[in-house]
């Protein structure tokens, strides 16, 4: 089910271009495979969350971990044919971002028929530092009968 | 511990205009008391997060009921001299936003000497319906000694 | 789907007896209504988490909540044809559990054709004081077409 | 701050012998290091949460983990001179539980001046397969002054 080269493209265009607020905040993905991925939100000031720090808002960090958690979800699954929704996550603030681009990796623990649980980690500037913060969700999947073809 | 009126109108002030995230999504404080506050979230097209069903993206959910539940510390506490942070916070999607304003309902349950419990609900529109997803955070407080006057 | 009486019996009867755990543990069904309950744990001196405050073990009210959640979603679906398993939940305690009866009212906010949303209230001896931990689970349920007459 | 071993002997004494709702539940610790443990619940036909399956009850899935989190705090601490408390945490249940010992691995993301934060993961008889359950808990820790010579 790692799903053919196309379609894994249209899922990737889907979440960084159709998606209105991924593309409002610019969501990058910046690696992917089968139930993984790294996504990449490059910095702009308007990211700031506390001015007096100064610190990333946590809500931005929040926001990413969802979203990415997802776009593993739909990875797992191998294309848009296969919808996706958050039913629940928590994220977890080991500390301040800083004023850099913000990543979130994400991997799928856990896909089963109806539910899928994803294990996020959200890193300021690059992923060879500790976290800043951890998160963990569980998504609604639903899997349709192939269709065009696969 | 209510705050004087002076003190309140800062943290509002705080919120709205100072905190740049905030000020980029447009969160607006409707209303506020000790330890409560509705904020809104006056609707853009930017938010969409499903262009299908079309629905709201629940990561703009998540970031206002993260920043509502620090902002209701502020007001328990009374003022922007006691620092607020989120420790973590979950969310649980109900169902899909509709495309209009979203508001969310934040609550302190517990205020602690360190750690403070504060629930959140968020709506579609307006509070007379059943909430869209419902939210739960720890936040670490920091009570310093009153200060400049207050 | 609120359930004929002798199917909501059986409920009862499966969650105080035939879970082996809830019965080691001395769950009681005190009230309940469809998609509603409250749940008692008789005290007992094994249920000390903190020995020299004294205080109740968090865990005893993380399992009565994860049960509980369980419970109210069987009591919404109105019989146990339809099976229901607990996705994740979150505990935030808000104070110390007191030596005495454990009570956990459960009510479920959303119940969807596969996800269930539940909120669950832990008390220390009586409900009419604030409670001493919120917890807030999502549950996987799957609707089987009526059987057995029903 | 990685305690002396005395200190780190008195916590294990602690967890296992002096906690009153662990010792029922035959909690022990297996392996244990600074900020990391171990925990093994022997199997006892008390435990079943299904009894059709049958598979373990999730309830003391999320009782080891919330208390193998605070004893790795104490671990990261060093002894028993820091209390420590269970803020709140989250399980996510990935796969029933087998009816065989139930191991909890913890380990702390990050320990703070007023706030520590755990990751569990829970395993089934062996910690070579993947895990049953993922979690994630906030602690509150209070640092004191070393006593007692430490």
């Amino acid at each position: 089910m790692s799903g053919d080269p196309e379609a894994i493209a249209a899922v990737i265009e889907f979440f960084e271009r159709s998606i209105p607020f991924n593309r409002f905040l610019g969501f990058r993905v910046e690696r992917h495979a089968p139930g993984e991925c790294l996504v990449r939100v490059p910095w702009r000031p308007e990211f700031v969350g506390d001015p007096e720090r100064p610190a990333l808002h946590g809500g931005l960090s929040a926001t990413v971990a969802d979203t990415a958690g997802g776009l593993a979800c739909l990875l797992a699954l191998g294309g848009l044919d296969h919808p996706v929704s958050t039913i629940d996550f928590r994220v977890d603030y080991l500390k301040a971002g800083r004023l850099e681009d913000l990543l979130c990796a994400a991997k799928v623990l856990r896909l089963g028929a109806r539910i899928a649980v994803v294990r996020m980690e959200l890193y300021s500037g690059s992923t060879d530092e500790a976290p800043i913060a951890v998160a963990q969700g569980a998504y609604a999947v639903t899997r349709r009968a192939a269709s065009r073809g696969r």
